[in-house]
C-alpha cells in the first residue's frame, strides 16, 4: 500500500528560487504576511460553521420529515409506516454511497486517520481534495440522516480539514471541525493538539484559538437566528448539544467504585469494537490497494466474540468485494440501510409498553410525549394513551434525541435493564457492521451512544443498590459515554473538555477525569488508539512521538546499514539523471560536487521532483512520476546544472549518534530526508543561546 | 547578569557512562520508569493540592479573624479597630519579608517568569530549592493574609514547580499549581503547556492531565471535609471560586460593542501598569544584578501617567535600596503594609453610606449582611440600619470575597460610580506600588481586582444605555478581569478555560473568547506579555518559539562570525586543561582527536562541568567553579583522557544552513549547543521515514 502515501516536505528548502524570493519581498511582507494568514483563518471558521450548520440543518430536518411522516401514518398502519422509514433511510443512504463511490472514493470513512498521518508528515492520496469535500458534506448528509449506525462529528473534521487545506492550514480545520461539530470550540483547540497534530508551535494556538471562536460564534448566530422555526426542524437542541446542567450536583464516596467500573468497562468493551473496526479498515485497505491478504489476522485481540464474528464477515466481504467493484460497495451500503431500518422499527414494534411514572406538575417532563416533539417518552405501538415504549424512545428517533434521553436527568426508571441490554447489543453489532462500508461516517456518536446505554445500565444497577435518590442515572450515562470515547480515541484532556462543552456540566469534570484515566490505562494494556490502528492499517505510517526503545542502542548508521547511497553530480545529462531515476524509487538524492581542491563535496539534496523543474513547472510537477514527462532526443542530450534546485543545507547528523536523537530530530522538526555524514574534521564555530538573542 | 543564569541540558549526553548505564538495565527498567514517573505525578499533585489547602487554609483564617476582630472591635472604637486591623497585616507582611529576606530570596515576587525561563532552558540561581519552596509557601501565607494588593496565585504555581522539581516533573509541578490555585485542573493544563513550556511533548499531556486531577480531588476531598467548620473560615466559598453560574444566560448583539471596547481597555490599560511592573522588575534586576542603569528607559511605552509615577517611585526606590540592604526591604515592605491598610480602611469611612435597596424575600440577598458572614453590602460606619458602604464592600475586604461581590449577580446599582472609580485607581496604585517588593505575589488576583471594577463600571454604564435589564454587571464585571489579564498575561486558551472554570459559567464561553482576542491583540500592539517582559528584565534570555525574521537571511556561519573556537585535545595534561578552562567562561568544548590516516578528527563535546569528572563527583561538581576545584602539583601532572566523559555526538549543521533553521533546531529540541562544521565531503547514508518505522 505504499503506492498511496507519500512523505511531506514540511522543510524549508533554501535553494536559489528561494533565496531570491526572500531577498525580493519588501519590508511589508511580514505584516501582509501575518494579516493574510488571519485573514485565512476567519474563512476557515466562517467555512466550516457554514458547512456544519448547512450539514445539520439538512441531516435534521431529512429526519425530522422522516419521523413526522412515519408517526402520522402509523396511526393508521403500521406496515406502510415502516415501508415509508425504510424507503426514507435507503434513498439517502443509496445518495450517500453513490456518490462517494463515484464522485470522492477518498471521502469514505471518517478520514480522522489521514488528516493525523497528514499532520504527521504522510500525504494520504486525494484525502484533501475539493472533490472530497463536496463528497463528505454530502455524502455524510446521506449516511447520518439515512439513520445508519454512524456519526457526522468524524467527517465534519475533515470538512473543515479541507476547507483549511485549501487556505493552506489543516490544523486550524481539524479545531474547527470539533468546534462546530459539538459546538465545543475550546475542546476543539484541545483536540487539534492532543490528537491530531505532531509538531505544535505554541504560536499556532492562538490562531487555531481564533477560529474555533469565528465557528463558535457563526453556529451561535445561525441558531439563534433559526430558533424562531426558520430552519425546520433545525436548532431545537439549543447551542448545547446534551444540556445536562439540571443533573447530578453532587456526588458520595461509594459512587466512585462503580464509576471506576464504568471505565474499566469502557476500556475493555471498546477493544472488541476496535479490532472489528481494524478488521473492516483493513478490508477496506485491502480491497483498495490490494496489500497481502495474510496480514489480516494481525488486529485481532483474543478472547471477544465481537472478534470473530467480524471477522467472519470481513472474510466473506472481502472476497465478494474483491471481484466485484463499485456497484457492490453500494449494494452492500443499501443493505446495511435495510437491516438498520428494520431492525430500529421491528424490535420497538415486539416490546410491551410500559406505564407512565406519575410526574410533578412542573417537572416539564410529559409522558407519553405530545406528537411532533422530541423528547423522552415515546409513546410506539402502545395499547392504552398513558403508556410509552422505552426501545422505541432510544432506537426508533435519531441519534442526537436518543442520546439526550439516555442522559436526561429526573427521569428514574425509565429504561428497563432488557431494553437497554438489547439496544446495547442490536447497535453494537450493527455498528460493527457499518463500519467499513463506503460511506462518511464517525465514530464519535455511535461511541457515545454504546458507551451512554452501558453507563445507564450501571447507574440503574447503583440506585438500586445504593437506594440514595440523588443519584441520576444519566449522569452515569455520561460516564459511560465518556469511558467508552476513551477506551477507543485514548484522547484525555480534549475529550475530558469536550463532554464537559457539550453537556454544560462542569462540577462532573473530576469524575470525567477520573473515568478517563481509567479507560485510557485499560484500553493501552491491550492496544493502540482507534485512530493509530485504523492509520496503520491504511498502510500510513505514523511516527510516535518517543522514539522506540531499541533506537537507544542503535547508531545513525545501522539504520542505513545495507544502503548504497544514490548520489547524483551537480552537472550531468539529461540522459544520466533520468537512467538514476528510473532505476529506483528514491524521493530525494544528495548532489555532490567537486571542491576547489578536487576533494568531492556534498552540496546539497535534490527531490525527485525537482530533477526537471526547467522542464516542467514545479507546481506540476508534483504527483508527476519520471515515466510520464516525455523528453525529446534533444532535451536528453542537454547538461543539467542542478545546483539551483537542490536545497544547499539538509539537516545532517554524524554516523555515531544514536538513533533515538536522529529520530527526535527527525519527528520534532517533521524532516522527510537526513543525511548521516562521517564525523567532521573541524569545528567551524560553536552556537549557544546567547548567538541566537539576536535583536531585530 | 549572566551570573546568574545558566543554559540547561535537555540533551542526552550519550558517554561511556550512559551507554554502560543503558547496557545495564534490566527488561524491567522500562516499565519501573513508568511506574515511577506516574508515582512522582501523583504525589507531586498531592503535595501541590496539600500545599495550597494548607495556604488557603492560614490565609482565610488569618483574613477571618482579622475582620472578625475589626468588626466586633469597631462596634466600640473605629480608631482600636483601626490601629488593631494595621497591626495584624503589619505583623504578617513583616514575617513574609523577613523569611523571604533572610532565608529564601529566591522567593521574592511570582515566580512565574523565572519557571518559563527554566522550562525554555535557562536556569536562574536558587528558583527550584527546597529552601525556596518553605520561603514560597510561608511567605505567601503573610503577604497575602497581610492584605497586600498581591494574589497567591503566581506563587503556588511556584509552589508547585518545586515540590515537583524535587521529583523532575517541573511541568507538571506548574499545571498543578494553577489547578490548585483556581481549582481549574483543565486550565491548569494548558496553563502549562500554553504560557510555560516551551518544548511540548504530547505523551507529556496526558501525565500533566492526571497530575492536575489528583490535585483536584485531594482539593476538593479537603474542602469537603472541612464544610461543617471543622478548618474555621476556609472553604466557605465551595469548589468553585467565584461562582456566577447563576447570571446573565443570554446576551444580544449590542452588547458587543462594549464587550469589545472592555477588551480593548484591558489591552490599553495593562500597558502602564505593565510597565511600571517592569520598572520594578528592572529595579529588582538592577539591585540584584547590578546592570547598566542606562537600559531603565527601554521598557516604557509613552503617554501614561502611571509609567511617569512609577518611573519617579523607581528612580528614588533604586538609589535608595542600592546602599542598604536587607534591612531598607523590609522597612519599605511595613510602610507599604501600613499604606495598605490605612487606605483600605480610612477611604471607605469617608463614604457615604447608601441606603439598602428593596430586594425580594426569597432571593437571598440580605443587606445590610449580618455580622459574621461574608458577602455584599457591608455596614460599615453607618449612621442608620439599613444602610451599607459600598466601598467597604470591595475595599474593606478579602481579595477573594470582594471580587465574589463584584461580580454577583441580580445587585444592580449596588456601587456607585465613584466608589468603583476611587477603588480602581487606589487599589491600581497600590499594585503598582506593591509589585517588586520582597514578598512572594502574584498578578492574578491584582488584575482580576482592576479589571473587573472597570468592567463593572462599563456594565452599569450599559443598563443604564441600553435600559435592558437582563444584563447583568456581574458579567460585564467578569468581562473586565478577562481582558486585564488577556492585555497583561496574553495568555488565551489557557485563560479562557481558567475563567470559566473558576465562575462554572460555560455559556460565557464566547464572550469570553472575544474580550481575550481583543485585549491581547491590543496589548500585542504595545509590547511583549508581562511574564517575558518581566523574564527579559531579570536577564533571562527566553528564545521565542519562532526565529527572528533577520535570521533568514543569515547562515550558521554568519552567527559566529568573529569566533575563535577553543577546542580540547581528546589527552591532555590536566595543566593544560586547567589553564583553558581559566582563560574562558565558555561551558562546552568540542573535543578534536588524530584520525588513524593523521587527519584531524571533531570526536564530541565536552561540558565545562565533565572536564573534571574524574576528580570531582559529576553530581557535586555542578555549580562549581573552576577556581574552587584545587588540585595539587601531581594531579596536575597527570594526562587526561576525556573520551569517557564526553558527548560523542553533539548536533552538527552545515556552515552554510540558514540561521533560520539551525534556530529551529536549537528550539525544539531544546539544546545547549550546536557545532556548526563544513560541508561533509560524503553521504554514508540515508534516513527517511521507512528506515525509522523499525518494530519493537
Ligand atoms: N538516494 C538514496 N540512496 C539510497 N537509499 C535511499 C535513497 N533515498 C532513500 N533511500 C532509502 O530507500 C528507502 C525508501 O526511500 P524513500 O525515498 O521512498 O523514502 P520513504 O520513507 O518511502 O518516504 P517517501 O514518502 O519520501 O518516499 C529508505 O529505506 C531509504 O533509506
Ligand atoms: N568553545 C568555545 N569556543 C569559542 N567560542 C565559544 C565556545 N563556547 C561558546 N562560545 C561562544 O561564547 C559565547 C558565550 O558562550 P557560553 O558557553 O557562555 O554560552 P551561553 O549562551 O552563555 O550559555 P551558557 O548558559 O551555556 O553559558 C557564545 O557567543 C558562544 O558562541
Ligand atoms: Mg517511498
Ligand atoms: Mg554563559
Amino acid at each position: 500500500s505504499g503506492a498511496a502515501v507519500e512523505s511531506l516536505d514540511y522543510e524549508v528548502i533554501e535553494n536559489y528560487a528561494y533565496r531570491e524570493e526572500q531577498a525580493k519581498r519588501s519590508k511589508f511582507w511580514v505584516p501582509y504576511y501575518i494579516m493574510l494568514k488571519w485573514l485565512f483563518s476567519l474563512l476557515i471558521g466562517v467555512g466550516t460553521g457554514l458547512a456544519a450548520i448547512f450539514i445539520n440543518l439538512a441531516v435534521e430536518n431529512f429526519s425530522g420529515w422522516k419521523y413526522a411522516a412515519t408517526f402520522a401514518i402509523i396511526k393508521h398502519s403500521y406496515f406502510v409506516g415502516y415501508f415509508v422509514y425504510t424507503l426514507f433511510n435507503l434513498a439517502l443512504v443509496f445518495s450517500s454511497v453513490y456518490i462517494v463511490t463515484n464522485f470522492a472514493p477518498a471521502a469514505a470513512g471518517s478520514g480522522i486517520p489521514e488528516i493525523k498521518g497528514y499532520l504527521n508528515g504522510v500525504d494520504t492520496h486525494g484525502i484533501l481534495l475539493f472533490r472530497t469535500l463536496v463528497g463528505k458534506i454530502f455524502g455524510s448528509i446521506g449516511s447520518v440522516g439515512g439513520g445508519l449506525a454512524l456519526g457526522k462529528e468524524g467527517p465534519l473534521v475533515h470538512t473543515g480539514a479541507c476547507i483549511a487545506s485549501l487556505l493552506g492550514q489543516v490544523t486550524c480545520g481539524c479545531a474547527a471541525g470539533v468546534a462546530a461539530a459539538f459546538r465545543a470550540p475550546v475542546g476543539g483547540v484541545l483536540f487539534a493538539l492532543e490528537e491530531v497534530t505532531s509538531w505544535w508551535r505554541s504560536h499556532l494556538m492562538w490562531r487555531v484559538f481564533f477560529t474555533s471562536a469565528v465557528v463558535a460564534v457563526v453556529v451561535r448566530s445561525a441558531m439563534n437566528w433559526c430558533n424562531s422555526g426558520k430552519c425546520g426542524h433545525f436548532g431545537a437542541g439549543g447551542f448545547i448539544i446534551w444540556d445536562i446542567s439540571g443533573g447530578q450536583e453532587d456526588y458520595s464516596y461509594q459512587e466512585l467504585l462503580p464509576m471506576a467500573i464504568i471505565g474499566v468497562i469502557g476500556g475493555l468493551l471498546e477493544t472488541p469494537i476496535e479490532s472489528s473496526f481494524l478488521a473492516y479498515g483493513k478490508q477496506c485497505s485491502l480491497s483498495d490497494a490490494h496489500t497481502n491478504p495474510e496480514k489480516v489476522s494481525i488486529g485481532f485481540t483474543p478472547g471477544a466474540l465481537f472478534n470473530q464474528l467480524t471477522l467472519y464477515i470481513t472474510k466473506w466481504r472481502r472476497t465478494y468485494l474483491h471481484k466485484k467493484g463499485r456497484r457492490v460497495k453500494i449494494i452492500e451500503a443499501c443493505l446495511i440501510s435495510l437491516l438498520t431500518s428494520t431492525i430500529s422499527f421491528v424490535l420497538p414494534l415486539l416490546r410491551k409498553c410500559s406505564s407512565c411514572p406519575e410526574v410533578e406538575a412542573n417537572s416539564g417532563i410529559e409522558c407519553p410525549r405530545p406528537p411532533g416533539t422530541d423528547g423522552n417518552f415515546v409513546n410506539f405501538y402502545c395499547s392504552r394513551d398513558k403508556e410509552y415504549n422505552d426501545l422505541a424512545t432510544i432506537f426508533f428517533n435519531t441519534q442526537d434525541d436518543a442520546i439526550r434521553n439516555l442522559f436526561s436527568a429526573k427521569t428514574f426508571h425509565e429504561y428497563s435493564a432488557k431494553s437497554l441490554i438489547t439496544f446495547l447489543v442490536m447497535f453494537y453489532s450493527l455498528a460493527v457492521v457499518t463500519f467499513g462500508t463506503a460511506v462518511p461516517a464517525g465514530q464519535f456518536v455511535p461511541g457515545i451512544m454504546i458507551g451512554s446505554t452501558y453507563g445507564r445500565l450501571v447507574g440503574m444497577f447503583v440506585v438500586k443498590f445504593y437506594k440514595k435518590l440523588n443519584i441520576e442515572e444519566g449522569t452515569y450515562a455520561l460516564l459511560g459515554a465518556a469511558s467508552f470515547l476513551g477506551g477507543s480515541m485514548r484522547m484525555t484532556v480534549s475529550l475530558c473538555v469536550i463532554m464537559v462543552e457539550i453537556t454544560n456540566n462542569l462540577k462532573l469534570l473530576p469524575l470525567i477525569m477520573l473515568v478517563l484515566l481509567v479507560s485510557k490505562a485499560v484500553g493501552d494494556f491491550f492496544n493502540e488508539g482507534l485512530y493509530e490502528e485504523q492509520a496503520r492499517l491504511r498502510g500510513i505510517p505514523l511516527l510516535d512521538s518517543r522514539p522506540k526503545q531499541i533506537m537507544r542502542n542503535m547508531n545513525a548508521k545501522d539504520a542505513c546499514k545495507n544502503q548504497k547511497v544514490v548520489c547524483l553530480p551537480r552537472v550531468s545529462r539529461v540522459v544520466d539523471i533520468v537512467s538514476v531515476l528510473q532505476t529506483n524509487k528514491h524521493n530525494g538524492f544528495p548532489v555532490v560536487d567537486r571542491g576547489q581542491n578536487g576533494e568531492s563535496l556534498v552540496i546539497g539534496l535534490i527531490l525527485r521532483r525537482h530533477n526537471f523543474s526547467d522542464f516542467v513547472k514545479p507546481a506540476s510537477s508534483k504527483g508527476k512520476s519520471i515515466d510520464d514527462i516525455h523528453l525529446t532526443e534533444d532535451e536528453l542530450g542537454l547538461y543539467l546544472d542542478l545546483a539551483p534546485f537542490l536545497n544547499p543545507s539538509p539537516y545532517i547528523v554524524p554516523e555515531d549518534m544514536s538513533l533515538a536523537k536522529v529520530y527526535n530530530l527527525f519527528r520534532q522538526l517533521g524532516l522527510r530526508h537526513i543525511f548521516v555524514v562521517p564525523r567532521p574534521s573541524r569545528v567551524v564555530g560553536l552556537i549557544t543561546r546567547k548567538d541566537l538573542l539576536l535583536e531585530e
